[in-house]
């Protein structure tokens, strides 16, 4: 069994029990955020040992599957680059149009180094507006510097 | 002249009076984003001709430079996909990442459609963290539903 | 089940049954555009669960093809780029050819930003024409400004 | 000189000189489609003679410029693919998503064979909408069959 | 089912019988070109029904793989690009040499268009020489001009 | 100076001098292919040092253009894969489609090996026809068997 | 059953029957270049019939695979390119670095024209060296002059 | 000034000169391989001083091209992968259709390494044959073992 | 069997059986390098045949999967290049950012020639560290001089 | 000017003034790592002020050389992936062939994240040996564990 039978099994069971990623995550983690398990649970990141048992319970996956998920898998959730879906695509053109923006401006503010990807967080909530509500994310990073030796 | 031209030109300009994209921005718009602005001299958003004469006159620009300042752009400020500059990658890994994620969450949030990278904002700031300062992106973008007709 | 499965299964069912896709349309669901049912049953646009029922009665296809058909699909019909396929590749050559163009015009007309391909809707019929009938093709995408923040 | 340098040209002069497409296109030859003529300028189709007079006449183009703009050009107007500038992309995504969809309805109403990108036309319109003004497109191209011999 | 199952078995079925492609021709459509009909059991062209039938018959095809060869086809018979047989890349090999040649003496003979790939006609015949006989083919396709409206 | 000069050189005396191919053709060497000579002047195929001579003082060529012409070229006419022009794209859409064929009847009649694109000759000319006229081309490549030692 | 999979199994019994290439090539044909039948064997090349018996025979092959080893293969061993695999790979970067040098030498010895692939015929052999034995490999293929008609 | 400006001046003035790779390599270092001699002047190896010096005043070269000479290149031959050209082409066919081959025997009779590329020796001479004058090349290159530490 | 297979089949016996790289490099071949063991059981290096068959003895392996894993195998472990998993991604970019000056300061003090990736050796270890642990590579490798023949 | 014309003009005066990499990083920077030296002047990392003002003494560069080599440069050093140079390539091999095993190795000692390549140092040296001395490298990147919120 592979990681990427896991994620299919996993959209599989969720589709025919009807259950919503909300839902999900209320009974695998809830203190956690809700992008690290749907991340895991879409095979991008890990869950910790009983996480992957509650969600091989709800989930009826079987004992390799429970194990894969709380394995660190090789990441990269596209199947092609540039994405072609609409939707994912959108941030993948935000970096095209605003990557060397980015660059500028954090490097004049936090000077030569890089935001991490790593330690990372996020969260993304709607932002309800007149004129059509929005989705509002945040992004943390902390910002690691370039070292010399 | 070309847009690429008077990017390389701002960037010329701003070096060599020593100027930082803060002082700009305040000089040219400062009720606007400096994202915008910032993007704009980059060649990536256009200018008020109001602002592109401002710009023009702190940086020297030719007055060709400052018609294209007010010019819609060709737009994508990357000369190479993947991204071969660490701090840009990041985000890219980001989009890799969590693609997939993104997609699960705001479908099931706010059903088919997108978050538009047009009707768009973002601001960045830094976030004082004793394990070291943070990154702090804040991303607001229209959901778009996918209409029938 | 993948949707991809699900694609191969309602080409293989049409084909058996000997059904066109005005005949399917028909019974889906003929109030919607036949592009919206055919291309949701491509794999690419989603049903309303009534016209899913509809469709998997029609085509005799199994519970899960069924609820597939009403998710979300990742969207992207091709399997390479650029198209090999000749009638798909003319409409991929007419980007190549006219996508500057409809930038300056559609930019000189409504200034920056971009016509919509979710707030989007097109028709398509046979122009009849004494030297050959024609294919016409009717788009309007909603125009989406770049906002300022 | 070649033809990108011509489109430079074309485009530089018709910034200095404060001209709208709408414009060039009135004193160069009103009775075609604005739509061929910009995109001749802009290096994808050529002018007549006497068009091509005019503009050079009206753009201060040197001779060899104007014997250039009704010499017939090696056609491909984007200098990568997929196009990064937003507005052009979502023409390239709707061929992504639709792709197969406009095959299987083109095909099943004509029978085997293409629209030609040759003999087509178009055009482009404000469709004024109280939800958002929108991006109007007829697109005609005669129906070319596959012959057997 | 789907098209390249067909053009598998079809040569499973050709080689186990050990048929040759000109008797295929003879028994399913003589009258057309065997460049038509063997591109078909290829998958890039269509059979008339009764064709189908025949080779069907001859072949040992089931229902569904009869239907299929007379469905029109998603065009594109290479795995990769450019094409790694050395027999395949030679005529890719043509194009890449002559390409600009045939583009300059098409438009001088016939003003601006294209040959038609779809109007479009072949022969392939072995020429006798004594130095080494020789592959000639003959092609034919319809000049389209490019139309002004 | 590099052949490609040579040829964007070629090109533009052509055109200031209004000559046609045909017109270079008869000047420098009449007996040899159109193709051939066209070919040359595009920088791939070499002249000889008289033919060489007679198109240097026909186009005003400077003497180390006149030497390149008689060099023999980096092949490779395209500036990108797949072909963008539409007519040059035509060819190549040929070989995708009708590559596995070639391949299948020059196999069965010849045995195995392939035509090649060294040994190899062609004409193109008008066939006129009621429906629209078309082009026709003659190929014919020496064929080359696959040797055992 | 497709050539791919022949050479899979080819390479499955000659493991388990703990076979070399050596022991095949004196099997099936001594008296031709065991490259030959190693690529025969790999799917690049063909076997003639009586060596296919032999070779089924050796390796238990099934009928339809001893055919397919009598077919002409649509050549092409890599499944990547440049190739990931260090030893292949070498071969690869000789091209790249001594590209353009073999193509002056031999176009300065034999005038215009190439190297046949298909002509073609190479040895390969261990010479004994006090520094470390060493690959030597002796390739000869027949020149093909670029022909004029 | 760049390497590719001294490869380009090389090929100038040794076209101007009309001398010969021959002519060359006798007067830069008769006694070092012409492979070596013309592979360095095309930007792929070095020279030792004494021969750069030679190089120099054969060819009429500033002294910052004659330090280049000198210089370890950045090796790489080739504009594009893979080779449009015919000659070049044929070395990377043979790469594609033997790759595989290679590996096995080499392996099979040297165990686990590869051929070295950089201890690495070839030459290339005319090979009479009443069939057609073949090109007859040898290369050696040193064995190089996986090594387990 | 392929090799794929195998790795995917030692990842799961090791998944199920619940051990760790440093167990399966004590059990198999303590006195190996653990990179080189465990770069062999991924498909990348080849074992000795007592090691296979301790590695097959501790992880349930099918004869033929143990004699794979002493054949020397088709290298290459990433199934994408730019690699998407972050960690994998780092050593890929410290190439892009590094490589010219890993050229310039080993041609500088080596002369021309490259480090072998053959004769080569590392190890890796962790580095404790109060800000922070760290991963110490050490990696070693022959150095190779370009030779002249 | 760009960073890319600072790098040419640093090795054009590196080259006319004969000056070694060691004498460079001895006046510029003794104290830091020849490699980040190297790296800054071959516009991958940034030198300080006052090394800057002593390269653009030593090198004869002018004020806005001296100044972008302060300026943090936008990475990648290499001109096309995979690199062609072979001794880049090597290091780009040891990544697809060790990239899964570093990985395996990594993961289970430190757990799920990476090895910066951002706080980073690396040495290189030369490590005498009878069979031929090697180049020794230390790299040694702070562990980054991917973080829960």
């Amino acid at each position: 069994m592979i990681r990427a039978e896991v994620t299919e099994l996993v959209l599989s069971q969720k589709r025919m029990k009807g259950l919503s990623w909300k839902e999900i995550h209320e009974k695998v983690s809830i203190s956690t955020s809700p992008i690290v398990i749907t991340a895991a649970l879409l095979g991008q990141m890990r869950l910790e040992p009983n996480e992957a048992a509650k969600a091989a319970e709800l989930l009826d996956l079987p004992k390799e599957a429970e194990i894969l998920l709380t394995e660190i898998p090789y990441r990269g959730s596209l199947t092609e680059i540039p994405p072609t879906d609409p939707l994912i695509y959108r941030f993948y053109e935000l970096v095209m149009v605003y990557g060397t923006t980015w660059k500028e401006l954090i490097n004049e503010e936090f000077g030569d180094g890089i935001m991490s990807a790593i330690d990372f967080d996020m969260t993304m909530e709607r932002q309800p507006d007149q004129k059509g509500d929005r989705v509002k994310l945040q992004m943390s990073g902390k910002f690691l510097s370039y070292k010399r030796y």
